[in-house]
């Protein structure tokens, strides 16, 4: 995976799931700072979650400057640019479903460098990409939107074991996280487009 | 404690557990993806948090495909058979009791093997057995149903301490384990037998 | 820091927390067992937190026995002696505002010991002095309060700045924590007395 391009687009994810956690924290009406905690939980809290679980401390999320920075650079521009940021929405949409699948295959690599077992490398590959929306929905009090609706955390596993397919059988190390990130965001835009979502389970009320 | 038997007893807590995320999930309408992570969650969510405040990592929910799977089964059947589980339902109260004790004393065991003060071992003991069922309800937007009624998390205390003082007692591995889980095992049922539960604290609104 | 009277203050802070997570754990009608897990997440969560995300493990708070003790012992005073507990209710304000810059410049310290940048060091002593609000509000299923008004979290990033600042540029070890925390006890009491908040942003509905 080519470095600086891989930087690039990582922080492009960071920035489109923290716009997805201020403008969230905005509809509750939270104040300044609850927004800026919210933008920077939503883009790196999945990270945070795999780093614990990996023991590779202190997590990235904190560690590193520049997801504080990206996270809070979108917390801004979803505040004082709204209407701006709104005329992005479908850039925003693209990069959230493009981030999902980078986070699942960063987190799978990351995982697997860490010499974590294929399950577990899938699992925080997973939990990576969408980790961050469950903590925003868990502070926001309510439940978590992956678990009720549409296609999301699916498209990550699919990327996650992509990868980690990959990786075992050692294919090419250059082309294979594209590919994955590929096929998550394909199946998360086809998901949007067309309404897909998995059957709800239960009686209606 | 007996090596096999323990593992069997162990799974069956696990699917006990996954059984009640499950039934939680379909009752709040989550979709398809949603009811095996829950059932996952309560199953696996105490042993995580364990894990991770003994640095046992990656943790063993993740990383041992067997609770994983006996998850995902439990899920499955809750989805796919609920009638018929609804006949197993006195059967899965059993084995949630019996489980809760388990864990408590599983959870206990393991803080001890790696080397924590009795009180790190009692405190991780209980957090096992109930730390599942706290995660799927924070999930579910709830507040913790063991926070509230019920004596259910008192239980797995008595298990964890009775196996911390045995074993700093050095009494016999063989049966404490097994008495302490059964200790557990008559508390719960004796209180849901009897609809006991703790005193609630502050005035009716 | 001058040590004895240092785990005075921080044991002082850990009550005050604790008598906060007691009172809102009475006010949601929570059991005998519900009150005493909520003063304790209260106190401890943010510090247990801070421990995973450093490596320093089992929590300080869950295997030092004076915490769960202290916490206890606020939770036993909330339950049975409300009436005079609210006679304190001026001292507990100011011992929860004392205790959240002394949370935040203990953490940072700590973080720092553990050989964490400064980053890491600010972002975790903060999260020492908040943490365990935001836990203490997510197990009762609301949107924590930090999030959504007052100054409080800006309050103990201040403290946790100065104290990082401080030990980057080796100031005065000895009187650099009392300054920070009273800065954040002067910023918190000024906020309460005068109602300061952050502005919220969005609409209103």
């Amino acid at each position: 995976m080519e470095h600086t391009l891989f930087v690039v687009v990582d922080l492009l994810g960071t920035f489109a799931f923290a716009v997805s956690g201020a403008v969230a924290a905005k509809e509750r009406r939270l104040d300044l700072f609850g927004v800026y905690v919210l933008a920077f939980v939503t883009a790196c809290g999945g990270g945070i979650v795999r780093d614990l679980c990996l023991g590779a401390l202190p997590p990235a999320g904190i560690s590193d400057w520049r997801y504080v920075a990206c996270s809070a650079l979108a917390a801004t521009l979803a505040i004082w640019a709204g209407p701006w940021l709104e005329r992005l929405r479908h850039p925003v949409t693209f990069f959230d479903s493009l981030g999902l699948g980078l986070f699942a295959v960063a987190g799978a690599h990351k995982a697997r460098a860490h010499g974590a077992n294929i399950e577990v490398a899938i699992m925080l590959g997973t939990v990576t990409a969408v980790g961050g929306g469950v903590a925003r929905d868990v502070l926001l009090a309510r439940v978590p939107v992956i678990l009720a609706k549409e296609i999301y955390a699916l498209a990550a596993l699919v990327a996650a074991v992509i990868q980690v397919v990959a990786e075992v059988n050692g294919w090419s190390v250059g082309l294979t996280p594209w590919f994955a990130a590929a096929v998550c965001l394909v199946i998360r835009l086809l998901a949007l487009r067309f309404s897909w979502g998995l059957p709800v389970v239960g009686q209606p009320p």
